[in-house]
């Protein structure tokens, strides 16, 4: 049996598990408070992140190595274009999403509402929520930007770039921090892939203490 | 003719520069001051960064999907392996060192020394120039650990691996902040990996104010 160490609201390990999902790929998911650094865990990843991913014997980490990994593995359905520039369009955007967004706007939501509580670092520091607020509104307007040309994210096929967003603004939606509202073609892209056989184990999500926001497990929001 | 719009001692500009290099794709660098947000940047790239790759008529960002573009479009010399988990390992440590070791040493060290005095952001934080320091002997452990069981940090090849830690530790090493007398087996490699023709115009970059270390650009440090 494959197993996901993963955290639910890590947007890495979402990612992986919407990979995952999308190419039927069964696995077994243990939560990890991989901020204790437990040293099994440790051995697993020395890296200390979730998520790691056993699969044939193999232990991986880092969700970007493991997703080029189940591509070129198991490329059944692709969630990489074939041509090499709108291959590169995609990885570009999950770029963006993985550290561009997630150090904006992610870190400074739904991080100082809930990884810190969880962490045990401290009250949220009401600057970056502030931030986050802030930058959330460039980041939905960019994406409106791309979604008024295309399809999806990064051309007119769902890609990883579609999994990146989905997995960084799904954590935020569970901490009501998304204004739906602001972009219909934003709605609308999110209630495409929301509706997704392999988002609903992210919809099942909970961590206690923090109820997720009404609309979360909504398909129809 | 192509265009690389790069910062001297952004490590990333310089993992661009090292795969173009070993490619013998000729690229024109233009400085670029990024943080100053100046409007005909942006519009090359958005998310407001450095590196930005100028080529063929087409604009690209983030340096792992240009690194990617490369693999595909100028295949010789590979700079990932052939099989599908000796990639993975590969792309494992690119995210190892491009985020890991970026945020826990190159920003604390290089960043508090040099960033913050150009971007003009204020005076090194001496927290985080100590937190580096210490970092960067757990890194540096870590490297050895990889290289006494191989060539090179991802296996018996070169790849992308060992240019996103060398374009990291080439910036560390230019404020002084390597101790090379650590592993031997790590300075073996950076000496292997510095006396390639690619890493030439690294070790020609100069920022004004900023001296270089006394090794910087000896081959026989």
């Amino acid at each position: 049996m494959n197993t996901l160490y993963h955290y639910p609201l890590s947007p890495f390990s979402r990612k992986v598990r919407l990979s995952l999902g999308e190419k039927k790929i069964e696995v077994g998911l243990v939560e990890e408070r991989y901020w204790e650094q437990d040293p099994d865990f440790l051995r697993r990843n020395p890296a200390a992140k979730v998520p790691v991913l056993k699969m044939g014997g193999r232990t991986m980490a880092d969700s970007t190595a493991i997703c080029e990994y189940l591509e070129e593995a198991h490329p059944v359905p692709a969630l990489l274009p074939k041509d090499a520039v709108a291959r590169y369009e995609a990885r570009r955007l999950v770029g963006w999403f993985d550290d561009k967004f997630y150090h904006e706007v992610t870190v400074k939501l739904t991080g100082e509402r809930v990884y810190r509580k969880v962490m045990g670092t401290g009250y949220p520091d009401s600057t970056n929520v502030k931030a986050g607020a802030k930058a959330i509104k460039y980041h939905l307007d960019y994406m409106a930007f791309l979604l008024e040309e295309r399809r999806w994210l990064a051309g007119n096929e769902m890609t990883l770039a579609d999994f990146s967003a989905a997995a960084q603004l799904s954590c935020l939606d569970y901490t009501s921090d998304v204004d739906w509202n602001r972009h219909e073609v934003v709605k609308d892209w999110y209630a495409k892939i929301k509706s997704r056989p392999a988002f609903r184990s992210l919809l099942a999500d909970e961590v206690p203490g923090f109820q997720p926001s009404a609309q979360y497990a909504d398909l129809d929001f």
